[in-house]
């Protein structure tokens, strides 16, 4: 599966010397390992919504084609017919600036087009997208090739929400369908916590370099933070069964007021995707129903929990900053996508483990923009900057983000009642 | 298509002299029309389920198998081992004393079983019916034979379901899906409406007869009526558009109050299936989109759309006492799903027309039960029974009904707010 | 009380012969009432609004007084000046004719204009209807004497609601205040139940005196009934225990549909305003808390808890019917408002008991038109018909009615999920 | 009426040398400052609760002498007997850690205890909390200064509430009612706009002195800007104005995503209390209905709007940081609640104006705990550590915040769609 599902390293964001050749390597690498994360799937389950913020996989896989079509043919690509002009209407998941889109909650009633006419269309983007690539007059090129970065980070973006939103798509089924039956189980023991120490200090962060990266991870930038320590690795669902034990679900006074409110209204006893049969613990995956691992990350938590869980323990989530100047001289590696497990692993090893990849961590930092931040004009500006209210910045990629999409910088964002990504914790303090 | 779609008249109802044979004869019958109706339907069809209301065509096929399985094969085929035993749980519709079901909001979520294989499960069933059907003791063929008549006529519902269903289905595509191309178009000028008088009296309704009729329809009983006229025809497009140009959606006056209510949280201004384009009225069907034709009857209003129409014409709805004793004497032909039609047709004869077939008729008369009525022990008693709260009758069978499935003292049912089934009215008024 | 809140019988509704100085005398001994009653509340709890459906007392002492100024004031007093102009739009209750009305929901939200402001209303209308009454032409009177007596009748009806709604109003507040702490409480043994039988025939039902009835419970019509049986009294809390004793919250096959959803939804687990404290049921009245007496009437139950309770009885509801045959020869009497119970009293007696008062009687019949029924033309048109959809008739009063407001032909109509009305049930079964 | 409501400056706050006359002068002072709030209204305006968000006065008037008994004479006054046992349920606003509250949303049902009996509550308190202090032993009495000084700094903030929520519960009455008939109105045009420049570096904020501040001000701490420039005056309605006529409310891309949403589902076209009549622009106030004044500081905006209207002017919100550094060097002056106006006023000054007082001001900060923030332990905790977060910080105090109750340091929130408080904005940009 790795090879299926895995790009040469730095092929996608490295945009500066991008030249087209590279530029059409990519694109097709890139496009294709979207087919191939549905390829295990039926006609039937590409159809699937199970609720509003989980999109079918035949959506993911035209709304791509739709930003490469909207974004790039019907701007650089003199002549160019769509493939059938309403998808413009069909295929928009959010641009406010481009006449409107087919409400989202809808996106699993659309029998028409087919999964098979999707393909289609695919086919017909690509082919035209590799005339753009190989004729765009020079002087365009530079634009091109940024918006091409854009649309190739775009598209491993919804790669991982394919797997992820099927995840929740399949669950809601009482068969609880199997992705993949032969995915390989995580071993291992989890290795004892420690903390790791960082002096405080005006330190900067955000995106510095040549290579890709979206808007709201610029401009790099100075913060002060006080000294801190983080934890060597992720909180585990043993350390989450200890809080769960310890009365968390019923202590209103571990809870943010917003959380315990969430709690109550939903009936949360457990993580997402925790099933209790006789008197055990089991956890959905996508390689089916397994026993739940006390040695494994804690997965598919809400901010709330997460932030509950840190108090109870003590200690408290990181800020976005003291995350990422921790990670920032670390290579970007880990239980990512292209390790195949599509599940968290074990911390078995030393030193600061799971940064990268296993479960995305949530911060204490809400989204919201960085110093002299300026959002892109036009539709595109959409992408990232009006998001910026009411949620909070997740960091670190999980085991099914695409491993050349993530790096230090890199911010995701989402409600604090969120629990459908692979989202998890590592726990944070005050050094003085 | 009608050859595909029909069986012989009296077939399936007929239970009193139903011997082996022709038993085995009409299940055969019944559940190929199911299948060909799913025929020009892909899998991703299938699937759909645009509001609570609409089941899957995948739910219908699967449902109708259950209901022989559980109503049948568990309780008189010894040594019976169910297909699956999980479908006991997911294609239950409503039944209260069978161990819970699946929510019915959330039928449109289950990819898995997929298309094929619930084709398999009927096969499953069929097979095991057929030697049920063949193998049964003597004596307990009559109580086989009866809930043979409910399961037939229950799949005949789904039938009819089916095709409603779906219409609504696809009217949440943008795309405006189409079920077959090639159906054909209703021509001709409706005649002008004449009343037809009856003589008022104690008269007797409810189904009397030998052959199968549900339990709603029983017993027959007399009831009082003064004397009345009816309609000659059904009320067409072009007579509600007057209403609607005189007011009909603004004026509350005209509605009654959870009607206007409903108008009001709704928006409702036209029947549902009526688009406004460039000036023009166009109709969904199931052939697509087309031009309001004025000559057919008014289809998918509710009752409350009915009941303000009916007031605007200075006239009222019939009961269903009324429309009963009217058609008691009459054949059982009209615009059935026999006709191939798919789509109310134009009443351009003479004589009362209209009566079956075309559009089912509101009533003024709410769904309560017969004088002496009493449901079927056990779970089948929830079949009709429960419902007999909130809900108006409807009379008559529309042009998806199946010819050999309706008759006079036949009973519908839907909530004055329901609009998604093929629904209209015919006007009545007092005779003195 | 009883003397306070008492008028002679009959005063009201012999509008045939009324003459002026009796309606000035009717008039005034009404308008009294309806402020005696309010006379131990508070301003405070003139203003509470529980739930939309339980209006302030003070929004009923005004809106009664807008129906004068409305119907009467402005139609037939020259020259009248309206005591403010706004009280138009905020006392309106539902008249969709008429200008707009003040959201239901938000009549608890008036603190302005002050209570004594209200009464200053109440002063100024009942001023200039003496004057009306007085010197009204005399080809007017027949006119506002009809108009007077849906007046009087209209305020009876809010003086039942003004003691209605503040049990509700009441009961959300945690300290459950009382309306009066002297109330008697019932005393006696139920009487053994037994059954009264009518014979089947055409009957005639609705009202055909020449006094006062509204629009609804006309024309006097035939209607054929079979032979029936009237429980002889109505059932008791004692036996509405033995029915929830035996499981009759969790038993989905003893419910309408709609009833089980409504369960399920609302955790109904008892009628309205029972409380269990230390294994003891308590019972909320207009006297306090008191210990739950077995044998008084159950009261404050659904349409939905009445039909599950007899269909666990092996029984069902009387039709309106049978309801008003077995009444239309007995004389009006019974606990209503005048004993000042204020609270359903206990069945000691003999022969047919509780036809009147104590609780309004659910029956099986929904709220229709009876043949040949026709509202009045106007904004009056919409007292009584436009509500002929979705709910049930009530018979027979309660506790709280005015005893010279209720007759054999009187209808009452609630959704089949309210319950803060005083309801409960007398059980019924076909004779042969 | 500026007497009746204002207190010596610093005579609350500052709780380093308290000592026990000073702490019953500001008690007496603080509560009867209350009541003089109060005064103006009767016991039925004292009931209102509009809006969930918005409690009754009788509500706030009970709530606050909670506090004081709940946290004070439980406590610490030996064989403390409650007014009332039921109270601690009633009058418990959000605290889970003691034994349940009455649901926020009922506030307003509780015509029991009368108005009178609230008051009669506050005299039992007020007599026993001067016995506490006076006789409270001398070790107890830091801790009990502490909590006293929370206590009347918590009366305060209710004082605020007091008049804000009554603006809304009279808002939406269509009568309109008036708080104060005589209220000043204001006068003069505002000053052009200017900006002051402020530079970067690492700037401490927070609360570092010996008075009284809330936990969630603490700890002083460091934090780095870059540098920047503040409006010199709030933004005013004509300027606003001018953002409606450019689209403001039209234009997707200039809101948040949540903020765009929020404007479809409330149809928002104009600030909050803004009426269109004639062609003219009204605003409602507590003097009542007035001409929209352009010179006066825009007010009653949703954090949603102040951020479009911001990035419509080509600005930004200022964050907190920036807010607090321009503010901690200058004197807390400014349209505060002893100004008598209840309303805000016109900036006609020179310099930077309107720093305190007219409206909060919307920064761009989420509302987070402050490095090192510790709440205390216990119910008190609760008092403001579990709000933080999806809610956003306000500076600055409004016109109906007391005037000795503000500080540089003083840290306001509310959710981003929070409309009913005094709230406005002042613009920001980068200074470089």
């Amino acid at each position: 599966m790795s090879q299926t599902l895995t790009q040469d390293r730095d092929t996608v964001s490295d945009i500066s010397v991008l030249d087209r050749e590279q530029a059409q390597r990519n694109y097709t690498a890139v496009r294709a390992v979207t087919e191939a994360l549905c390829r295990p799937l039926s006609a039937e389950d590409c159809l699937l919504q199970g609720i509003t913020e989980t999109s079918p996989p035949k959506w993911h896989l035209a709304h791509v084609s739709w930003f490469f079509e909207t974004f790039l043919l019907h701007e650089y690509l003199p002549g160019y017919r769509p493939f059938n002009p309403r998808f413009r209407y069909l295929f928009n998941s959010y641009y406010e600036q481009l006449d409107g889109f087919h409400p989202r909650a809808r996106r699993g009633l659309l029998s028409r087009p087919s999964l098979e006419e999707v393909y289609r269309y695919r086919g017909w983007v690509d082919e035209h997208m590799q005339t753009l690539m190989a004729d765009a007059a020079p002087e365009q090129w530079p634009q091109i090739a940024l918006r091409l970065a854009i649309g190739l980070n775009h598209e491993q973006q919804h790669q991982e929400l394919i797997l992820t939103d099927l995840k929740h798509n399949f669950w809601v089924n009482p068969l609880l369908p199997v992705y993949r039956e032969e995915l390989p189980v995580p071993q291992g023991r989890a290795a004892p916590l420690h903390w790791q120490e960082y002096p405080g200090g005006v330190q900067e962060i955000g995106y510095g370099g040549s290579g890709y990266a979206f808007d709201n991870e610029r401009p790099r930038h100075r913060a002060y933070n006080g000294p801190w320590r983080l934890a060597s690795r992720l909180l585990t669902n043993g350390e989450y069964l200890a809080f769960m034990d310890g009365g968390g679900y019923t202590r209103p006074e571990l809870w943010l007021s917003d959380g315990w409110a969430t709690v109550q209204r939903l009936g949360w006893k457990a993580p997402l995707y925790w099933l209790r049969q006789d008197g055990d613990w089991w956890q959905y995956t996508l390689g089916g129903l397994r026993p739940l691992n006390p040695d494994e990350p804690v997965c598919h938590v809400s901010y709330y929990e997460a932030d509950a869980c840190a108090r109870w323990a003590g200690r408290r989530l990181p800020t976005e900053q003291e995350w990422e100047v921790a990670a920032a001289d670390r290579p970007v590696a880990g239980n990512l996508r292209d390790t195949g497990l599509l599940h968290p692993g074990v911390a078995d090893g030393s030193g600061l483990q799971q940064l990268y990849g296993d479960v995305w961590e949530w911060t204490a930092s809400p989204y919201t923009a960085y110093p002299g931040y300026r959002p892109p004009a036009g539709a595109l500006g959409e992408y990232n900057g009006k998001f910026m209210c009411n949620q909070q910045v997740l960091r670190g990629g999980s085991c099914v983000t695409p491993a050349d999409h993530i790096r230090a910088s890199y911010r995701n964002f989402f409600y604090p009642h969120d629990r459908w990504q692979f989202m998890g914790l590592r726990l944070a303090e005050d050094a003085e």
